[in-house]
């Protein structure tokens, strides 16, 4: 029986204490890896409380990669708490003297990197991942390596369907096909309706891949100014009124690369002002299940009435990348077409990885998997805001406030010398930034980092905003 | 101690003799699944035979299914002999009556399929590729789920670089580009090289998807005539003169739909051919480790001194179609810039497949399989050769005679009915084949079929025949 001391006077609620105490217990191994845990239902009597407090305590310790959970069965201390926070914060990355940064020029020992925009290697279920592919080739491995059917693999289209509803975006599995990641389902969408000179419009900034692609098509890429609530809608109502784009490409939430969310009345208007020119909307998801404060607006293809709305979505950002896989959702035709193209380009997609991770959602581990994401990067987020205004000049640098997502948008005053050479002096105090150039079409003149939390803990963030703040404020003692 | 007894005064050779003898034994289970069987040296030695005969003995009962066998461990029974020829021998395909097949129309229970192009399930090791994806992925499974190298992953790079070294092909990892098969191989050279207009010789018949792909590029397509011993190369010569094409896409081995390989005094003009006339040689080895018969000549690319030739493989025809993995080998530049566009289009390839393979390929066991597919296919093929003699109608129809690969070509007389209504009663009769109209850019006036002995087995090979026979005589009968 484990023995937990709950005191009600304290001002921690109940559930925090039976955690932190678990913490205890599986950091000193009196719980030992691998060791079963009471039922919610048996431990929630022994200690008197409601069977909500032990629910929320497990998942708490789930999410944080203390105890394996799987839907109706028992939950177990992990075998490997090498993800665990207190492991890292015990091995804060060395730090060199400020002398030697200066003086040397040499990039410290444990650079910080806020480049990655992908999820932390160490919040990935790769033991439940494995387990699930190895299910699906004992099951029916001959079947999944052959050719499969070039929309993808049925029962995944059938979850993800489902996944959608969620956002109350209501389409059926024939209206999605099943790509190569995101990127893969852009080059399809242009393949079969840009020719060169197709006009589309993009925001300014966008995402950078994305402009390299329609680039690689030959397509007239005209840009629409960014304000802090989204796409300038004025500007746009100008551009589309002057050309006649095919397509407005658009990223609603968590915006890459500045993080900004629009509002239900910027989501109704852009969807109005589309329909009204006769132009396709294409709605970049990427990181749609990464909400973390309020309330997020439901997607542009939940109001979609008419159909031109063609909607991207990824495992790439919540799950694995190298999984390869994305989604298009849209009309019935449209997919059609794609997907005959697709079949012409690649013959089929991976089968066995759609299948696996179809049982991995199946088995619920991919609800799971995402409140724990939630709640890390919950806090990531909360910390990378908190030192920004701590530790960053305020006269000389601005930053979005975003909402969910990985990353953040810093924009430099006038008085900041050119990116290269900012760049420069933020790589020899040892961190590292995308540069913001690589998201725009033509050239910009304010100088912008883009800060991604993806592959940094709590720690790391705030000492790498140190180093940013250190670096700025360098530059203006010399300026 | 295994009791075998060899009769040296039989014509059988020593090694078949013991082969024999220990399917006995298995199929009696005298050995049963998962029992080891002696090291070759001491077996050897306690039958006073050489060495090699039990090589050859275990080779040939691998190949067959009868054992497992990993380099450097001792072999074992195997313990699902479920692709043992003797099973499917036991349960010949349930034939319908004749009389049931004219009357009703309907096809019979168990239809005989000719079309696909991809290795039998049965012949698959599947287990085996399962335990190298789970080595992978517990090594290295984070990294490997990331995004990864656009080239490919490097490990595999080698080893291709290796496997074509075996062909005299002599590159360095730095000239392959490993992609999604080789369809996805042609797409990203496609977007490389051609504009639309851009002019390509392809063989008439040629592979169908490159077709549809070359359209989907609108590339002006230009065909040269096949002759039984490959591309017309008289006719080759005139369409350089006339014309200016980019690249003349070729299939050497095993040519893909009528089975055709070219001898060496063929590559040698094809090559100086293309060289003088400044034109790229796209050769398509998609079945280059498919031999059976004689000695296949070098491929053109070990032949390419001036770097013309660009070369396509995959293992979607010798190993898993489902892995999606082919490359691209040519000069340095080229694989530079279409990695590039790999990279724009799709950011990252399957890392993890890549890897499991190049773990299949290090532990020895793709060899293995190779020799395994050889044996089961030249069986096959054989079959098909010396049946097609004895059934089909020889003022009907000709067919060529493959050395390799999984396809032979059937070329039906003028009086026979045009290409629709035979296909309806071949499949009436229980036989599908590929129609010859998938092949050819313009009409052909020629009824012809392809029919491929990848996924039938020798008794079905032999039924099947019959059944094309038999329509074919039935044709004849009322017309």
């Amino acid at each position: 029986m484990l023995i937990i001391k709950l005191n009600r006077e304290d001002k921690t609620p109940l559930f925090l204490q039976v955690v932190q105490q678990l913490i205890t217990m599986i950091n000193h191994t009196v719980l030992k890896p691998g060791e079963r845990l009471p039922s919610s239902r048996k431990f929630a009597r022994q200690l008197g409380v409601n069977r909500n407090t032990i629910y929320r305590a497990y998942e708490e310790l789930y999410a944080s990669g203390y105890i394996d959970s799987t839907p109706g069965a028992y939950s177990t201390v992990r075998k490997r708490p090498s993800i665990v926070f207190e492991k890292k914060l015990a091995k804060p990355p060395s730090l060199p003297q400020k002398q030697d940064r200066q003086t040397t020029g040499k990039p410290p020992e444990a650079p910080i990197d806020f480049r990655p925009l992908s999820p932390d290697n160490c919040l990935l279920p790769t033991e439940k991942l494995r387990k699930c592919i190895n299910k699906v080739l004992i099951d029916r491995g001959e079947s999944l390596l052959q050719y499969g059917e070039p929309a993808g693999y049925l029962p995944l289209r059938e979850i993800l369907a489902n996944q959608l509803q969620k956002h109350n975006i209501n389409i059926s599995p024939g209206q999605l096909l099943i790509t190569n990641g995101i990127q893969n389902g852009l080059d399809l969408l242009l393949k079969h309706l840009a020719t060169p000179g197709t006009q589309i419009v993009v925001e300014r900034p966008t995402y950078g891949r994305a402009l390299q692609l329609f680039r690689l098509h030959n397509i007239d890429i005209i840009e629409v100014n960014m304000t802090p609530k989204g796409m300038d809608l004025n500007h746009l109502e100008i551009l589309l009124k002057q050309h006649q784009p095919k397509m407005v490409y658009t990223m609603p939430n968590f915006h890459n690369p500045t993080g900004i969310s629009t509002n239900q009345a910027h989501r109704e208007k852009l969807l109005q002002l589309c329909e009204h020119h006769n132009t396709l909307l294409l709605e970049d998801g990427f990181e749609e299940e990464l909400k973390y404060f309020g309330k997020a607006p439901l997607p542009l293809k939940s109001m979609d009435k008419k159909g031109i709305v063609i909607y991207l979505g990824t495992f790439s950002k919540v799950l694995f990348p190298g999984l390869r896989i994305g989604w298009l959702a849209a009309n019935k035709n449209l997919i059609q077409a794609i997907t005959h193209i697709k079949n012409i380009c690649e013959l089929s997609g991976n089968q066995l990885h759609q299948a696996a991770v179809a049982e991995f959602c199946k088995a619920g581990f991919f609800d799971l998997h995402l409140k724990k994401l939630h709640r890390e990067y919950r806090k990531r987020m909360k910390t990378a805001l908190r030192d920004m205004k701590l530790h960053l000049p305020k006269n000389m640098v601005t930053h979005t406030q975003p909402m969910g997502g990985y990353v953040i948008w810093l924009t430099m005053n006038h008085q900041i010398p050119e990116a290269p050479i900012l760049m420069q002096k933020l790589v020899a105090n040892g961190v590292y930034l995308t540069p913001g150039s690589h998201f725009f079409h033509t050239t910009n003149t304010l100088t912008t980092f883009r800060l991604s939390i993806a592959h940094t803990n709590e720690t790391q963030i705030t000492e790498g905003i140190k180093r940013i703040g250190h670096t700025l404020q360098q530059l203006s003692s010399f300026g």
